[in-house]
């Protein structure tokens, strides 16, 4: 374990029910499969796995309006939170293997409850905060930002099994990098909001350098609050990461992906970061899945200090003739 | 229809003798039936379909040194420069689905007919720009330019059904982006006259936010000129767009094809589009169509408002609990 | 044979055993039957084609600690640092096929033997500066600069057949363009040595514009010295150059690849260009293989005066009606 690279605590959340499709809940075995634990370590880091999460399954969780698996949604993420926050509070960065976007709720809340203030960057593909007045499929993965937000509070019903949900997060503490895909009613409560977003548009306008350097000075402006990073693999382009339930065209290349990790890791504030989304069923090829994959892996390893430039122990000693 | 939003006038040419491939006549309906007229009025355009123009056929149409088809490109392109004339008169943008580039005479000769000086967008892996003494191939497709520039008046000779034509744009009021063949005659052409042009070497060099900066600096200067964009889908890589006639890889990206467009957009002065060369015969599979097509209904909502931030309507009321 | 353009003396390596990997050593022929010479002679350059190099064998190769095929390789490049130097005294800049990336060691000797100082920029997705004590592969077309840097020669053992071999370059003189894959070893190298290297993150970070901008300037502050390119076709990325014996996500765009090219051509310093690990075997399919060879052909287009924007002779005359 080197001693400037972090102590990562690792929870899987197996976990569908914010969404319509099967197979995301393989999410957290298959990047374990890929060796994700073996390479952190080799690249320095201590690694605790905590394992995987059991959810409770609701025989009776009817919709709510539109609203699907309300109660599954809610007590998951009762359990992720509480996870998380014992992740924190034993003094790890915390790192969340999804299942669906919507565990960002239970995990940016344990992060919340752990550290206080937080900054939070959102890289997907979607804004994820229609509220369950506004969103036109039911599903929560589409919606968890709309239960962070204190500005929202009054704008959001509760739903069974949020009610322990304390909104935590400040509209000014929040961007979002890569949307290409924005419903009216997000695009409306991000203005109304004033949230800091770079979509596609901007990543072009201003190239991924200049995305990260004006996230950084925008976040970091005076307290030094820690990161949470939530990482949906659809912000990457559907040519990297084919293997995801609603992907988009027009997204991050690979490289921009990996430069938002690298350039986060370096302000080092990353204090937990979630990897959502990957979705083996939906891969048409086992090639398209492991590719998928890969990149979960890589974008985490960018999180924690591998550097494409190489990287080298800080005690390592050239072998001579 | 939103009250900032333009009115769109769309006319189908079904016409390929510009060169030599079948298939691209099959391109207005396609690019119709992927829902274009739908999605523009989803997202506030009021839209007038003009229906397909049908052209005339000439048994005798020999060819006139190298050059083939001369008398049905002459006369197609008369149609269709009525055609824009009217859609121009009766107030709305000017959209024309090709179709080979050949017709962007008729586009570009009936949208001046109408509004007067303009300024020309090509966005194009070719210049377009031989002279019916310089093609190597004959194919009209790759002249059009050269009909058109008020500079080539004496280099360029009468063919049979061209003799309607006035050249009606300025070099100084032409930009290309995309260029990435061109043949020796188009670049010694685009030299003497002191053409703008973007070429893929520019791309690489300014990035696309430069590329279109400079573009309207350079063609907004004084006179507030209204826009024709002539979009040839294969300016757009061949990855993204392989259902055309003449691919070459190295092509613009499908976020830098689509920032073209939401440039062009945000002056407000766009006044006529043409998408040419989507070619469904040309796709080696169904889906390398459907990403041709999608990306030309995609790029021509880029040029109606469609921004990938997101949007909302003016009037917009966020449902409350 | 246009005044401006360089005479290019062209030299094949079918050459292999700098790696475990069969194929490699067809690299010079395919990159031949790619019309390589006619295109440089269309695009005005005078062409000698010296041929393949013949290679001795030897049955008693054995490995030195891990180091594989020392005798092969060592004499390999022998010869071709004779046929490199032999080319610079006939005028011409030289251009090697490869073959493997251990034949560097050859053609960059042969170069400075014959012009002095050199400056170097090697385009890689790999750095290839592992000595024989740091090696993990044994591999030698991941040691070659280890034996022609100055600031190594304490560092690297003798082996078999090198001992003709005086380390030539400076490690001032020296840029990488595309790491992403270097060892522990190598990074320790790169900064003890204080090399320049413009990894992809830098390539993210600046884009391939500034990079080369920065290269020229930091390569040609004060003497205006030679340059030998050293382009590993595996520096792009494998959904563009697959056909190559070790392939690394996250490489430079085809356009990347030749903007680099096409900007070093400009300084009008290019003297040597390599052009290796073009693998036909290791293409799963033609295309793959003829992407491979294609980009090879247009990157060497690019260094000697292929321009995108298109090209014209001197004495061009428009033929007019
Ligand atoms: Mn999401
Ligand atoms: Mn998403
Ligand atoms: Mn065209
Ligand atoms: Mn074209
Ligand atoms: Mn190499
Ligand atoms: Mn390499």
């Amino acid at each position: 374990h080197h001693p400037h690279r972090p102590s990562v605590g690792l929870i899987g959340a197996p976990f569908c029910k914010g969404q319509p499709r099967g197979g995301v809940e393989g999410g957290p075995d298959l990047i374990r499969g890929a060796r994700l634990v073996e390479r952190l370590q080799a690249g320095g880091c201590a690694v605790k796995d905590y394992g995987n999460l059991q959810f409770e399954e609701f025989a009776d969780d009817e919709p709510v309006g539109v609203v699907k698996n309300a109660k599954a949604v809610g007590s998951a993420n009762q359990r992720l939170s509480e996870a998380v926050h014992a992740i924190k509070k034993d003094g790890h960065t915390s790192v969340m293997l999804g299942g669906d976007h919507s565990l960002a709720i239970g995990s940016i809340h344990g992060h919340a409850a752990a550290v206080g203030e937080l900054s939070v960057v959102w890289v997907d593909a979607h804004a994820d905060i229609n509220t369950p007045m506004t969103t036109e499929t039911g599903n929560l993965h589409g919606q968890p930002m709309s239960f962070l937000l204190r500005e929202l509070r009054s704008k959001t019903p509760t739903l069974p099994n949020f009610s322990w949900i304390k909104p935590c997060v400040s509209a000014k503490n929040l961007v979002y990098i890569g949307l290409r895909d924005v419903d009216p009613a997000e695009h409306f409560i991000l203005k109304l909001l004033g949230v800091k977003a770079f979509s596609m548009t901007e990543v072009d306008q201003l190239g991924i350098s200049r995305v990260m350097e004006q996230t950084c000075d925008y976040l970091c402006d005076k307290v030094q609050k820690p990161i949470h990073l939530s990482y949906d693999v659809d912000a990457v382009d559907p040519s990297v990461t084919p293997a995801t339930g609603t992907p988009v065209i027009g997204g991050l290349t690979y490289r921009e992906g990996l430069y938002v990790t690298e350039y986060l890791c370096q302000t080092g504030r990353l204090s937990a970061v979630d990897m959502v989304e990957v979705n083996p069923l939906r891969g048409q090829t086992e090639q398209e899945v492991q590719s998928t994959v890969g990149t979960a892996v890589d974008l985490l390893l960018g999180c924690f200090g591998r550097q494409r430039e190489g990287n080298h122990a800080p005690d390592y000693q050239l072998p001579l003739p």
